[in-house]
């Protein structure tokens, strides 16, 4: 099956104090050097004063090598604008693992995308808690890791997964239904790069038993909610919800099968955004560029 | 302009404990006496054990008469089975007042499907504690009464309330965002009698602005809930939700125009629920059959 | 994996001329043969006059034998009101293939959802015009039969199809984005048993590239919609549909992208409903009940 | 009640060829001249090799007088990158006429937003076939002119509605409900200032009596389009679409009843972007700016 094809383009994503002109500046940085913008968007937060841009330019004729462009925009114009900023290069391929536990909704969802060639990713393994789904591994050919880790172990068992991620260099790390909650140390490794899925419309139902929390409150609605792990527990940039009917018909059981549709599409939507660069964080919230 | 034409049909609602053979029995009693049904609807909450319905049937050809129906059912029935159940007639047209406090939409939403006679209900009167919207009951030719409760005058100011309901003759109120919060002894007075929305999806965002507490939180959804008011503030059984999607570029005013769209829709659903005799609450839940 | 717990239960899906008291006859007959009714719901569609009901009872305590249910009922109910009906027994997983051509994505939701034991359910070969997802046969160890059908061999093809249906036993069959038109006589071969999914909000968008249709016209919703095959192109009974909001920056490829996760619930949507036993057909529109 | 403050802002749309800096190129204009941009929204359509963009700035720095401006524009950009453009003064209210027939829903939802101070806009006069909403124009003290339009006096009676428009001020006008088809005409007097409400998901069920339609067809949603009129019937531009789900449940009346519900909404998110000067038609569609 085909891959997305990655043409070599260049992805700045970047926010400043807001000042006239800042659209300007870039946009005629990148023309004059020979880029063609083939994508920008940007957004002002005017309560707050800060200008917030993602531009994305070919690079076969952009005069500036890409190893010396970091350095090029941060004399040029990141000092000078007080600029956060990122840029990188769709040539490379990013690297995606994925953690699971027992439930295999979600990982199905995540490897049939990838399989197809829908993303510009590479999933080099699966980890997970328990051995059950090691079969999913199996299947699509994909390394799959079991690491026993609960509350006493955890630190010695994310020793073991730090070396796997670093061995696989995974760039990102996708909790698609994992049942364990992660050390500070681990999600201070990997800053906005741990994509997890909640089966509930954040901030409603945080924690355990999310569905029988909506069940006992008897709500018409349940959701689902992707968002970047942080050290407080489901509590992170949100980057995507959806939510879906129910009635006083449905069960708990109801709500779990009606969920996982949702969890799914939830957290595929996030991880696509992801990939493509799309994402923005700042302070608790994201921006997601269209 | 016209209004709904209400037929003379009897609506029972009921739950029981649940046991074979009762729907069998209730629709043989209507039928051998007569009676044709129109509407049926049941539900077994196996969890609990409990069998909820609502029965509608018309009454020409019903042989027993309607002021003999509740002792017969009472007798026949009703103690046999251990029934919770409620007989209204669609011929009695039932009475609304409104409650308001600044914010027209809502109002305005009601107030429309009200005079374009979607609704076979009575708006006899619109209480405020404010004059601002006088000027929409003066349009719709709907006495407008201003009652400027606060914190410190809330006793005095609700007995006046409770005499101008009782000479409209008033059987359930809607607050159309109105800005009080009423007292227990107003609450108990009207037991899943009195209609709030809420503009939040709860129980996310409770209390005061939750469109503040919405942007903080970065989420990708806003909701709106209405509910019976309980004597717990937003706690109440929820009748009808519902969302609609914004974005980064929201600003909490957005958020607010976004919202009052979800508001007035969802209100108005809740409501038109309420005036079919639709809803019926167990505990914390309502069951609203279709 | 575990698979969904077949109990055993008998379904009963009915329509009739509508009539007083026939919802007590049956209930009354189920019941006092000692069957305990796990699940009713019926509906009268006034208009025309017809009762349309699904019942489903528990057998554990039922008197009357399987294999003499249908006689009976017959007997001393169908001939007499005058039904259209069908009894099935849920202890009797149906049998269903599935039918592909190159798109990969409903596929594996279909099977995803099957290897996790979400649906009761057999899924004993899947069929393709073309061998490019043998490896998603292979995958899931489920028999791929490629069957290179095209205009000027459908018949001959569609013979070896017929022979490969009958020798796996099958109930029904799924086209998951299957690229072929089947024969008046494979449609009239599986009645109500053949589900679509077409990737467009039917009526609009009827026969090829629907998306490249909704691009053209520039509509702001995409959609798909499930429904039963029947000789006339895209016009069968609708079981489901849905949409998803697109705006004026998305390309036919977008399009696509967005769809495909539309097509894919819907598409799973329409046949657990189907595998519920919970859908009804009457003329060209479909009772699905809850 | 308060109407939404005008800042004296200038609103450029604008479509080109594309080409590298273009952006740049109009940013530095504004800026360079003293204009703070308080809003930028572009797009590249790249099949086609079209750029659109709105750009919105603040005029009370900017050093080229509003009178000058397009002649300004015209000569230094407007020709050379051979732009399609429109300039426009947020310190100007735009004047809109509402059209109707009998029903009211649509016209309510127009003024209980314009009433309250929602839209930056005028509504100084009603325009009807029949006097049955003549009240609604007396409860917002609005002028609602009866001009009995029909198949034969369609000249004569628009050419009365041409001398109220214009009497007036009126630069665009609303549908809403309007049960009338206009003359070629009518419409190309206003091209892309006439809003329409068509109670289906165009392009399905164009013409007469939608729900009819949609019930006849068995469908599962039933939606709701605006768009801006052109001479043939339900093709025009779309600006706005939503659907909501029914079920087999569902009479024509009930079609209908939760239609209005639909077609308000959707209406009035249509008006509203019109009135910001969001849209941007090309070819038979818009971009819709957010």
């Amino acid at each position: 099956m085909e891959r997305a094809h990655s043409t070599d383009t260049a992805v700045l994503r970047m926010h400043c104090p807001d000042q006239p002109g800042i659209i300007a500046v870039i946009t005629d940085f990148i023309t004059s050097n020979g880029g063609n913008i083939v994508y920008l968007d940007q957004y002002v937060d005017r309560a707050d004063g800060v200008f917030y841009m993602r531009v994305e330019w070919d690079l076969k004729t952009f005069g500036i090598p890409k190893e010396k462009l970091c350095d090029y925009f941060a004399t040029l114009y990141a000092r000078r604008y007080d600029m956060t900023y990122n840029i990188s290069f769709t040539s490379r391929r990013q690297r995606m693992a994925v953690f699971v536990s027992k439930m295999s909704h979600c990982l199905y969802d995540l490897l049939s995308r990838y399989i197809a060639g829908e993303w510009d990713v590479e999933i080099p393994v699966i980890i997970s808690n328990h051995p059950d789904l090691a079969i999913v591994g199996k299947q699509f050919d994909i390394p799959f890791e079991v690491i026993p880790v609960n509350r006493d172990n955890k630190a010695e068992m994310e020793q073991r997964e730090f070396e796997i991620l670093d061995s696989y260099g995974v760039d990102f790390i996708v909790l698609a239904r994992y049942m364990q909650v992660l050390s500070e140390d681990f999600i201070n490794r990997y800053p906005n790069n741990i994509i997890n899925i909640h089966h509930s419309f954040l901030p409603a139902f945080i924690g355990a038993k999310p569905y029988h929390q909506a069940f006992e409150r008897g709500v018409k609605l349940i959701g689902a909610t992707s968002h970047y792990v942080t050290t407080e527990l489901d509590a992170g940039p949100i980057i995507e919800q959806d939510v879906t009917r129910i009635t006083h018909k449905d069960t708990v059981a109801d709500l779990v099968k009606k969920g996982r549709d949702l969890e799914k599409i939830v957290l595929s939507r996030a991880v696509e955004k992801h990939i493509q660069r799309k994402i923005l964080t700042f302070g608790n919230k994201t921006v997601v560029f269209s």
